[in-house]
């Protein structure tokens, strides 16, 4: 058996590209090294692609060497050579007592790593509040190379990240197709009486079997789904209850292709809808619609979310929360990047390529409503990447 | 609307019961606050359950409170209040500017929570290596309380945790009738001509959906389940490809009831199997088997492995990384639980009510092969918890 399943999901000169612009970054910040944990920046830089970001594990860049080190857990360092564009050189695995051992830490080994292919050097930049990048990471890492300053990388390749590529929308749009054909399929799943993890799994199903022409992967985060007064808040699942009519529904889903996301929300209502969710409704998705023709290159996150409360400023609505976000590549625990948040005091200029997911959700104390869209910015304007009705649905 | 949706996974004793069990290791080990920042510690001292640890969170159990803190964002506080059993005083939203901001940090609310309620107290014990505890959390939280000493409290609940109450056990074993019924769709699934993509969509249908009795949890590892080339290495999933013939199939694959899980893998083959894989698979059941007899009260986990060595000893089988791990309660990325492992140096002795996966996965140059169980140490030796043939199969 040979490499034929080695997966391209980039050509090399996109790799090549983008280490370039790292560097830049690098090299403007004083970085001589960059130590990447964010399982999304791993990915971004090498194609790596494996669930085994529950170990430590890194890429790490050398302002003067062509292609990034991968390290990681032994029995991962296949993935890395069927899923990279790095030699095998290139690939460095370490030995399983160093996972979750109370003796051992991979850091330890990491810090080797750097050491050697480090030789006069002296700044180090590590993902500071990266989830994956633990306390313990950072205090090993210190002590194993006390020579070196270290420098707060957080942040660092998502700001790279956060302009798309034609190949990466390409992607996006494929997620985007799954995307649609999973929230109807979340539609036409929920009635009063079925359960809510039946309509889950239908979901599910939706999101991995994708189209005729690609099937899905795993999203960054699980579908939001909940039902009655627990839309009162964000982030819950699914239970073993029977929807009942006068149910309100979340559906906060996505699509998912070679990692590139399209998150959606839409609200279901089962029987008809009160005064107060219907009127929610209307402003939510009058400022949304808002908010998409406003946006357009060189304005800021915080004249969005501006705009946005100028639109609902006559109805009940009140968001305290940010109103989107950029997302794109990830694992879990999240689809969004981190970098531009739409809410006061964010004096990101937006750029052409950049994709933000337009979320205004509401959570009032005793129901919620969301509808978003996933937007690309382009010259002149903005475009949807979803098409699907933007409105209350009801069955 | 009221709290009826207020879901109650247990009742306030078996809480009561788990919280005094962390006050006495917070105690043996010199701490009188205990910051949790793993969400599945966090769950298991207070029920709490929403996909919102991409943003930093935690719970505060203080040493001579009753009742521990959950702290978080606040479109989540609601989540607080329907999912655990705190009383609203409590629960302690942060407002969105602390989201993912340059300028303002969660761990900063949290250290004035600390503040408050710590007068007098000066021993802070911290998840140092827990992933969702960042560098950065760390070093804000250190500037945010320079009068406390901190100590390394990383795995204090999860060896609470390591031994199984009969509510837990009764969600591990719904569980475990789960992954019965997903591994049967997965084999049910795989056939030549088939994508990878549409098989896995069947997997995670059959995972959610559940029994007739009760619905499905999404797990804290998506389905693994790489064909061909792609077996020679852990943890990748599946792609657009179309199965062939000849191909062999992984699946590791869990259930999860209420966030408590059963993992279990299999091992596929379409068509006929090499006689490289069909030793492999003998001797690794035969190793597996052996290991289940072995399993009793007061051994090591290193033991267990030596037993295993022992039983593959005649075969090629080699297995340079632990042959299993403590798992139940969890959520991304990991379904371990990082305590046991069974490896050579592990002391810890078994106790009746731990749950094991026993899990020799073997990723050889081109191909793998997996065969695992998830089993319950009983008072006189073990019990599986799942019941599917312990085979290779053929398709």
């Amino acid at each position: 058996m040979g490499d034929g399943q080695r997966k391209q999901v980039f050509d090399a000169p996109e790799y090549r590209r983008r280490m370039r612009r790292v560097k830049q970054r690098m090299y403007d910040r004083g970085i001589d090294i960059l130590l990447v944990t964010d399982p999304a920046n791993m990915n971004y830089l090498t194609g790596y692609d494996g669930w085994s970001f529950y170990v430590h594990q890194g890429v790490i860049v050398v302002i003067d060497r062509e292609e990034p080190l991968w390290f990681g857990r032994e029995q991962d360092s296949n993935g890395a050579r069927l899923t990279t564009w790095l030699t095998q050189e290139n690939i460095r695995p370490y030995t399983d007592d160093y996972v979750h051992s109370p003796t051992k830490h991979p850091m330890e080994f990491a810090a080797d790593v750097i050491t050697e292919v480090g030789v006069g050097k002296r700044y180090i930049g590590v993902e500071m509040d990266n989830c994956y990048f633990t306390g313990q990471a950072l205090e090993c890492l210190r002590e194993g190379l006390p020579q070196w300053k270290f420098k707060d990388a957080d942040l660092l390749v998502n700001w790279v990240r956060v302009i798309k590529s034609d190949a990466e929308l390409r992607y996006m749009r494929m997620a985007a197709r799954i995307v649609e054909k999973t929230m109807q399929a979340a539609i036409d799943a929920i009635a009063a009486g079925v359960r809510e993890g039946d309509a889950a799994a239908d979901v599910y199903h939706a999101q991995i079997s994708g189209t005729a022409d690609f099937t899905g992967d795993y999203s960054a985060i699980a579908p939001i789904m909940p039902s009655g007064i627990r839309t009162s808040t964000a982030h819950l699942t699914w239970t073993d209850r029977r929807y009942e009519p006068g149910d309100i529904v979340l559906l906060e889903l996505a699509g998912c292709k070679n990692r590139y996301h399209a998150p959606l929300a839409r609200t279901l209502v089962i029987g008809s809808a009160s005064s107060a969710l219907e009127d929610t409704a209307r402003a939510v998705i009058e400022g949304l619609n808002t908010v998409i023709d406003f946006i357009e290159p060189e304005i800021t996150g915080e004249e969005i979310e501006e705009k946005w409360r100028e639109a609902v400023a006559g109805s009940a609505v009140v968001k305290m929360s940010r109103i989107g976000y950029s997302f794109g590549l990830n694992y879990p625990p999240d689809w969004g990047e981190h970098t531009i948040s739409l809410r006061p005091g964010d004096k990101h200029l937006l750029k052409p390529g950049m994709t933000l997911h337009l979320m205004p959700g509401i959570w009032e104390k005793d129901f919620g409503f969301e509808c978003s869209e996933p937007i690309r910015v382009t010259e002149s304007g903005c475009e949807p990447l979803t098409n699907f009705p933007r409105k209350l649905f009801i069955k």
